[in-house]
């Protein structure tokens, strides 16, 4: 494949060759990863900056609903918006069950948008690095606003915080004791909480979900990058298109903030700096699936079960290996 | 130093070669992983296996009057008793709190009572690797008992269990929403949980928080490792000497069940295999912290964050360089 071809298409708005650029991203192979990493490197030249935002929100909550209205509005608007997913379970279950495209049905026919589903099965630190190389790929292809969707279970959000310039997340009315479900490390990297759902029944029950949780977000402490009154937590309705307007001028306030104190640039320059430090684990880490240092590992393993070598010795031969190539 | 006398030292029971090994175990040194290494191969010899017991607990459960209580109780009874400590705070906090030998002045001064604070300040992994060695030579030394305490936040939970054959989590009494406060996670890994300070005042709440966790653990899944009964939740009093004697008779009572049954030695191999995984991790992350590598990461980091390097380029650097030795 011709990356330089590849490049060129990819910032000339071709969605064939988007679509192809983040396969290769996504494969595993050594040969793919190498020509991955020269295509990364043309492609940051297209100087394009989309405004990138993390979704979290537990299944249930109306994420695809929320993304589906949420899109078409921005669509409306004369913007170009890219959906990703990471799938935290996908390592685990079946297959990919976030950022399908039947899910959001208006959008996914609309020329100006761009969905691509979850990578396939692979460990979340793999999904992720993809995932981020995806988002520049979508950026340079020239989508203004590229959403970036997970499920609300910890450490993928921390992943999808790691490459978004706004973290939403999306809750449904509840009970009271609703608040404990959400884990507090979530709800401090969030800059807006949507509640969804607020319409017909729920609305009230949708109010005062959001008025604990705005509570309690004054409880978290004030983070520099935040203007005041954020994060926020607001409640909207994705099926009745209601409060959509609201948040997203919300969101334009605070990264107009963000943009304008330094804020913005020095948080992409840090997330930079985090994904060199996880591709180097990963590249270090990926050594050991290789032969023949996978069969050696699997024989001392046995040996190590068996009490004939302590874990210690048998994983200093690995090393030793290791460095002798 | 001589790892062959050093060894003989420690299996002759001599406290001040212990004391030492455990030093070395625990240095970050090159020269002395390779001592500690040899020094592990020549201890294992010693075919001595003592019961190890994690034990976690929140501040303020009474983990010291316990380990102070228990451990008189089984020094009684002429055993060994040795006190290790996993402190995950030690990293960021000014010191380590836990395995102080002042919260136990009684068992201190006993000559059958080893106990050797967390080690110094140091990521999780490190510090648990460490320990993981000291549990050995302690075993090689003649203890009997083996107690590795933990503060009750999660992941250090993790370490301590793949380091023990029981795992007992300490509670205190208190309100109806308690259960709550204990992450699922750790409810899972105990074998025993034990209501302590059901003594005075506190008695009827102790006898209540021990009827809700025992429901709770009703509803946790059967595994396969347990006799009928297990996991169990009982009361305590670490301060009057009520209930131990019963708890230990639960410890023995699960032990035997797991080694007629093969779990035991099952469960021993497993976590050797655990451990060298984790070590070739350590090993091969430990890397990227050794001269002229670091230079070059913080080099490439800054050109990264500036947005000269692409993080999967710079990454990519690294790991050749590493690679060409």
């Amino acid at each position: 494949m011709d990356m330089k071809q590849l490049a060129e298409d990819v910032i000339a708005g071709n969605r064939r060759a988007l679509a192809r650029a983040i396969t290769l991203v996504e494969s595993g192979r050594d040969d793919h990863r190498a020509q991955a990493i020269e295509l990364m490197d043309m492609i940051g030249k297209s100087g394009r900056q989309a405004l990138r935002i993390g979704l979290s929100g537990t299944p249930g909550v109306g994420k695809s609903t929320f993304i589906e209205s949420f899109g078409m509005m921005l669509i409306k608007e004369g913007l170009k918006v890219a959906v990703l997913a990471v799938d935290p379970s996908s390592s685990r279950s079946g297959g990919s069950i976030l950022g399908d495209k039947t899910r959001m049905e208006l959008l996914s026919r609309e020329k100006n948008a761009f969905i691509r589903p979850s990578p396939a099965k692979s460990e979340l630190g793999g999904v992720a690095r993809r995932t981020r190389e995806a988002v520049g790929l979508c950026e340079a292809a020239g989508y203004d606003l590229i959403l970036i969707e997970t499920v609300g279970v910890g450490q993928s959000e921390t992943v999808v915080s790691e490459m978004s310039d706004l973290f939403l997340l999306l809750l449904a009315p509840a009970g009271g004791d609703e608040l404990q479900g959400v884990k507090r490390g979530i709800m401090e990297m969030a800059d807006l909480i949507l509640v969804n759902k607020a319409d017909g029944d729920l609305k009230s029950a949708a109010q005062r979900t959001c008025a604990d949780y705005a509570g309690a977000l004054r409880l978290i402490r004030k983070r520099p990058q935040d203007p005041k009154d954020f994060p926020k937590a607001m409640t909207v309705s994705a099926i009745e298109d209601r409060g959509l307007r609201e948040a997203w001028e919300e969101m334009n306030t605070l990264t107009d903030w963000r943009r304008v104190h330094g804020f913005f640039d020095k948080r992409r320059s840090e997330q930079a700096e985090y994904w060199f430090g996880q591709d180097i684990r990963h590249g270090l880490l990926s050594q050991l699936e290789k032969e023949p240092l996978k069969s050696m590992i699997a024989e001392l393993a046995h040996q190590v079960a068996q009490g004939e070598i302590t874990p210690g010795h048998a994983a200093a031969d690995v090393l030793k290996a290791l460095q002798q190539g």
